[in-house]
């Protein structure tokens, strides 16, 4: 049986016990800031705003995220949990029950979306695209699933570490700042580019 | 025409012509730094040692590198240098003159025994691993190159992007310092994961 793809995200806060208050206030804070973030613009989105637009102290939005950053870090976790929720119980064919070669194509371009709508604040975040964080050991973990159902042979741990880099490419230029100077490439190139890499290693 | 690779290093320095002195200097102390890091390794190559072992002042050595990061900068580029000219115009199939497929397979192999050969120098010169750096830019380029010469169809740079993000794997987790404890995956599985996903990459 191929191993099952658990929810891994950034801060980890998912079974930690909260009590209520505290958890309903982080939660009106994060909606909240979705809603400033996809209104105004991650710029906009400071402490002191986030407060009054939630009717809360500033003391609770620092004692609930630490810093700015930390709230930047939360709202990923939020964004990762709806995307990994999508790719493992969402429709076809990114959720289940569609070919796999179909089912990779379609997370890539899922995952290719996700970088270039939140990019900005990946930056914020000051998270770097590594090997090694949680959200990138779902997408690992979930190529491998994948290639094993396509029974396409070779090293199918391997293989995922490559397509996940593959698919990591146009994070390192948001966080480099350079997806516009030195990448001429559109978003529309890699996500055909992804579509061209899964048929080449499913040989179809 | 497909595009000539040119040498493209980290400092830059190659067409920045020197005094005759300052340059004997330099090659002095990149001599003897490399020696040094081939017989005591990297952490015991300090600017102190430098200098005493190459019989220079203190000052000098500063002057040239400006710090111990930048050492570690400037040995990059040599080692790098050697690497691109050997895919230029080495012997074969890392040279010119072998089958496009054999000489990306060689390439790919080259470049990884480079990334573990030479990650720990790349830690310490707090390199990071980005698709904007010119030493990413002469493999990138270079994979291009390979692809086209290959007529493999598909969007050759897309391809050549995805090709080196590939590769740059095991550097990530050299600069995260997790090589051994997240990733049970070693140099031979990533050798021979390179080896097939050229392959399929090509279709053969």
């Amino acid at each position: 049986m191929p191993p099952v793809a658990r929810m891994l995200t950034r801060s980890g806060t998912a079974g930690a016990p909260e009590r209520s208050d505290a958890s309903r206030n982080r939660e009106l804070l994060l909606r909240t800031a979705r809603r400033l973030v996809d209104e105004l613009g991650v710029a906009a989105l400071s402490m002191d705003v986030l407060a009054a637009e939630a009717g809360l102290g500033k003391g609770t939005v620092f004692r609930r995220f630490g810093s700015r950053a930390g709230l930047f870090t939360a709202l990923l976790d939020e964004y990762e949990r709806d995307f990994q929720a999508a790719c493992l119980s969402g429709p076809a064919p990114l959720g289940p029950g569609a070919d796999p070669v179909d089912r990779l194509i379609a997370f890539g371009h899922e995952r290719l979306r996700f970088t270039a709508e939140r990019g900005h604040l990946l930056r914020e975040a000051n998270a770097r695209p590594t090997t090694v964080n949680p959200a990138s050991g779902f997408s690992r973990l979930h190529l491998r699933v994948l290639l094993q159902a396509l029974d396409a042979g070779g090293d199918a741990e391997v293989l995922a570490y490559q397509l996940h880099a593959a698919l990591e490419v146009p994070l390192h230029f948001h966080l480099d700042g350079h997806l516009d100077g030195v990448a001429p490439l559109t978003a529309e190139r890699f996500a055909a580019g992804w579509t061209d890499l899964v048929l080449r290693v499913a040989r179809r």
